[in-house]
């Protein structure tokens, strides 16, 4: 199972908003046929392994990260495949997230005499697919916020110093969240002031859309993401603008969502998002636009990379603007902590706990 | 030798200015005698072993994490007693850190037929005694600076909430660094704000001394620090004050140090510190005295225990107070970050890093 979860984390960036599936077909103790979900519209992790089996696979076991599908959807069912190969034994790790048919498709291949192994390696085979469990059954983008702060949470010298705050592989790191992402969001005024590509620097890259959160329209037509909209999608998200404005970035390449309001409708956007087939975005916000998210959305995963840097003093931009709680107890609160180092820096992964006081974190 | 590591940590707490020594006597393959150095001017480890061997160590090989003494001081040299009693060989783990001295015993003990063998689990037996190590050669107290921050490095609200930044886990771990430590500093207003005891609530606590940085002396006498000032030392370090002020903190029992000047001059308190024998100093300060503190001396120890939570907005209490940086070049470094969990809390300890842009750091 392992050289299948492997196999899977090679579709990483491709499959959105289809899940990572890799398969390993095994006959005694020798692999003669691996397969993994590679592109969203393309084979299915199942009949890639059996496309790619070296022997015939009847009589063979089979080992897949996720629970077969048995429906119609833009390939086959794979249970069919399963079923016509011959598969005399399969181990399955993650259930389908959808409650109406998990564990359906399993039952279907006990029927067909196929002896079924379930939970293997179920954890990390979950861990894969964190991102299409949340959009499949909510709807909803999976919200990564990514921030990047020196030890007393400042994301900019007093002066706006950024450059930089944390080092070579921590940035690196975040490439690799890009590459995995659908989509990844800015506010305006950081376009202003950075003028950031925002794309993904890492071997054979999988660019996320752009959005940028930007209520009035006042991206400039002359910054590099607006220059390249036609190359990598650009969403402008703003709440009204003149028409003229809408005109311009379209006429660029942008898509543009109006949510209404005078600012940006953040839970409205999402919404739109999700729609759209978005399943998951990155926050790289400043400081309002992080606190503004916090205050419309539960935050899935909150990605804090920390630089071994003190800036000191009162000045210096925070990571998370807005009025700030006035009581411990009014806090955004997380739970879960995975911690991963990258040279000098510490990256600190949390997921968002439930408001209200009431904690949901007592799986950590 | 890991026997002997787990001895020498018993002493923790009660050896201060001393090293924390642990020594193992085995005589085939079973242990025959223990010891520990278990308070400053008692027995050193080796005799307290030999002491409590439970047959004749002649021909017996012994573990001891540090080098034997060879000198005079408190304690008779540990050489003699290794050689009166008959040791056959002696494994050793940390050299001894004064440089006129390191290795010298192991010659003598050659030279009297044992067999020596150097750096056993050095770095374990090493990072035992840091706080000595740092102490012996340089007669300045080891500095630590423990400051517990929120996500986005706030120690309190704008409402001047604290309490808890950090979880149960966290606050009980610093205790132990109280145990550990020979002195605790904090400011004047933390004082006034909070009127903590500074003790060290452990089974078999040994408490530090209480350090308050007091410039010109407005520490309430009714304050529980100057209540207890005559169970637990007290040491009021104040830049100049008037003489009733200095006459009513020591009548109820606090020791008073005088640096001159208009503020308390840090560099030269440490030094007066380091002089009375105060290997180690937490420094628990409130934003402006970490801020003094970073400005005057090189902090060994930064330990950073950081709560899952966000306060957000610009009105909440930095860790650091000061100017700060306007650069990031400008900004205090450190290096080799350690990061330990605990609960939901992380608890990173860092080095400083040295000054002028060049790094020490490269051993990480």
């Amino acid at each position: 199972m392992r050289a299948a979860i492997n196999l899977a984390k090679l579709g990483a960036g491709f499959t959105n908003p289809n899940p990572l599936v890799g398969a390993v077909i095994v006959r005694d103790g020798r692999i003669i046929g691996e397969g993994w979900h590679e592109r969203y519209g393309g084979l299915h992790a199942e009949r890639n392994a059996l496309a790619h089996c070296m022997e015939d696979p009847a009589g063979a076991d089979m080992y897949v990260t996720l629970e077969p599908c048995c429906h119609y959807g833009k390939q086959p069912p794979c249970t069919e495949a399963v079923i016509g190969a011959g598969i005399k034994r399969l181990f399955v790790g993650s259930y389908d997230p959808n409650p109406l048919v998990s564990g359906k498709s399993l039952g279907m291949l006990r029927e067909h005499g196929i002896e079924v192994i379930e939970r293997v390696l179920k954890n990390e085979c979950d861990a894969l697919n964190e991102i299409f469990f949340h959009y499949i059954t909510t709807r909803m983008p999976y919200i990564i916020m990514k921030t990047a702060v020196t030890i007393d949470g400042r994301i900019a010298t007093r002066t706006g110093d950024t450059k930089w705050i944390t080092g070579a592989v921590s940035r690196e790191h975040t490439h690799m969240t890009r590459k995995r992402a659908a989509a990844i969001m800015v506010g305006v005024n950081t376009v202003i002031a950075d003028d950031p590509m925002l794309n993904c620097r890492v071997e054979d890259p999988s660019n996320p859309i752009r959005i940028v959160c930007d209520s009035h329209i006042r991206i400039p037509l002359e910054s590099r993401i607006m220059r390249t909209a036609r190359e990598i999608p650009v969403i402008i998200a703003a709440a009204e603008a003149e028409p003229e404005r809408i005109e311009a970035v379209k006429a660029m390449g942008a898509d543009v969502i109006l949510t209404g309001g005078s600012r940006v409708d953040i839970a409205a956007l999402m919404r739109e998002l999700g729609k759209r087939g978005i399943d998951s975005v990155i926050v790289e916000g400043g400081a309002e636009l992080n606190a503004s998210v916090l205050n419309s959305v539960r935050v899935n995963k909150l990605q804090v990379y920390i630089a071994p840097k003190l800036i000191g003093g009162e000045g210096a931009k925070p990571c998370v603007g807005g009025g700030g709680a006035a009581y411990l107890r009014d806090a955004y609160m997380f739970c879960d902590p995975k911690v991963t180092r990258l040279g000098d820096d510490i990256l600190i992964e949390y997921r968002q706990a439930s408001g209200g006081g009431e904690s949901d974190c007592s799986q950590g």
